[in-house]
């Protein structure tokens, strides 16, 4: 099997991340409370030291500003649900995005009288500092933006975005789903006011993992409250952080399995990962542009991409080529909507939706020519 | 180590809930998607198997009701926080809820203006049914109470309190966190409209599972909106269930091992499992009540109990017992508030908090001798 859908799952993770997952199970299953006994400690450890690994990745201030939830888009929830919005504010997002952001965001507008912009990309695929500038009014509060597309892969250049924001006081919150563990990325240097991402996609952790990082207190409220293990004589959540954004028992095996993640792509380092999935889909894209009835989507610079190429063959349903992929080539990509609507509506393929292929850290050129040699025969096959 | 901590967590888990996620990490960790490729189909079908044996297990109208959470938090939140309230509404509850109901409900005291009436138990520390009768207004619209209180285990006769929810046609919202398959829960015999629990504790799950079960449509409000993998095309959360109450990602390893752990209760039997830990409450109770200067607390009619036991040592505070237990006996035990603030407020033990001991089907009588013989010998220490 040749798995070429990152973009939705890792797979394989490292042996490390079973095995931290394991141990968590079989040896320290107790709740990761404050205190008690050692079994609960260990656990609270394991997912203290977690934290701290993630501020050091991201460059967060410190640890109690890194928030677990159960994926991503429960972190964006808690980052635009939970932010306080008055009726009239502004956002400005993009056509890239997942409906993790588009959802929420479409919510607000109905429940509190929020407006919307979608920023276009221009020509080459590219969404530009320029669109973020030309959008903003006094009214805007938050730019939200996927780092890079899940569809294309284009990339926004987030540190020229942030200085638009910087300027007029907006808040920026970066999705980075597709980005963390495969873009190096610095909170403190980017000016990045909130970082969401999945836990389980290029950070190599298993599912059940998402993160909120909130550099400083934008004053959100708590999506979800409950116990704390501390402060539990208060009837309402405690203001203290992490606490008050992680209420309930958290997820300690997914999150020691993280942990294990975090610490392969460290081992292996962002930028070999980076480098390694940019020759693969540098490899990819002028072996395809070679097949005639074959269409690449998304920009032609491919330095301002990650490794998600989306293309369709020509007269034939993307679901019915990932279908044979799948049965006749044992090969692993995602075809349809990809869960971003107006992208496709942006690259006008919403009829019959793409197919998407995406690298990981693990894949290989002999992998991506199996693929070429695939779509190939499939083309032949049908015309 | 002697684990006395299940009302926390579960510990041991049976060894295939461990192999179960092992097996998700390692074999199919692709996203559980809808169709695409075989990775992303057996990761689905996994997650439609673990709910289609809790559908089973509770009685519920089926598997499309179970909807998958981080932990029972996030599900009672979800029943609560996202049902349709309007002002002035009122909600029944007990003194004997843990922060997961109490937080949510008090939100809403401040937020929409419901109100809530905190059912005291009787003196034998019992909530009964007659008491539910009395509180209930015109204006009433749920009961939201747990099965079992997570510091004294009274059980509260469910059948009882929902013969009256039904004549009023009040929604009845039980946590059966305490509960779940320690106690066998029908929600079609028991009327139960909806069911929240851990999948961590009794169910010997992994951490990172919650679930809801949700009997029929009563116009709950997503808490988190997102993608969905069907219905993309959507600005808006589908209408169709699940995937209406479950955006995003879910932790496909999470919950093959509460699948797992189910199966490993269903072999074991919930009345056998009842049964066993029963009679280590009984043992528990008959022996602390000889040693002079241990105080317990709860309900006397030890059948009206699950196996949750909280007591206090004369003039030491409980954190100090906890810590001895530990350090000294390698006894693991929870002391404090336990994030039931009004139970304490009832019992009166807000002050120094309880020791609470509750066990598993693994512990043995062994076991509950050596916990008797510690708490002997700290009291004499302490004399």
């Amino acid at each position: 099997m040749i798995y070429f859908d990152h973009a939705a799952s890792s797979y394989p993770k490292p042996p490390t991340v079973a095995k931290a997952m394991s141990e968590a199970v079989t040896q320290y299953s107790a709740n990761p409370g404050r205190g008690g006994h050692k079994l609960a400690e260990q656990a609270k450890n394991v997912i203290e030291q977690a934290r701290k690994k993630l501020a050091n990745l991201f460059d967060a201030p410190s640890k109690k500003h890194v928030w677990f939830y159960q994926n991503a888009t429960m972190a964006l929830n808690q980052a635009i649900i939970g932010f306080p919005f008055q009726k009239g504010d502004h956002v400005v997002t993009t056509m890239f995005e997942h409906n993790s952001i588009i959802r929420p965001l479409e919510k607000l507008v109905k429940e509190k009288s929020i407006t919307v912009t979608y920023l276009e990309p221009n020509e080459d695929g590219l969404i530009l500092a320029e669109h973020f500038q030309n959008a903003t009014t006094e009214k805007t509060k938050m730019f939200a933006i996927s780092h890079a597309s899940n569809v294309t892969g284009a990339i926004v250049e987030i540190s020229e975005v942030s200085n638009i924001a910087k300027q007029h006081e907006i808040v920026l919150l970066l999705d980075a789903s597709q980005t963390a563990g495969t873009i190096p990325i610095s909170m403190e240097n980017d000016g990045i006011d909130m970082l969401a991402f999945a836990g389980h996609k290029s950070l190599l952790g298993p599912q059940g993992t998402g993160v909120l990082i909130c550099k400083s207190d934008f004053g959100l409220e708590p999506l979800v409250v409950g116990g704390t293990g501390t402060e539990s004589e208060l009837l309402h959540q405690p203001s203290s952080w992490p606490n008050r954004y992680e209420a309930g028992t958290l997820n300690t095996p997914g999150i020691a399995g993280l942990s294990a993640g975090i610490d392969a792509i460290s081992e292996m380092g962002i930028n070999a990962i980076r480098s390694h999935e940019q020759e693969l889909m540098v490899h990819l894209v002028n072996a395809v542009t070679g097949i005639e009835g074959v269409t690449l989507h998304g920009p032609t610079d491919l330095s301002k991409r990650v490794a998600v190429i989306s293309l369709e063959v020509e007269e034939v349903n993307s679901q019915e080529v990932a279908m044979i992929l799948d049965e006749h080539y044992q090969i692993a990509v995602r075809a349809g909507m990809h869960c971003a609507p107006k992208t496709h509506e942006s690259l006008q393929s919403s009829e019959q939706g793409l197919v998407r292929v995406s690298f990981g850290p693990y894949n290989t050129l002999e992998e991506v020519d199996m693929l070429v040699k695939a779509l190939k025969e499939i083309k032949e096959a049908f015309m």
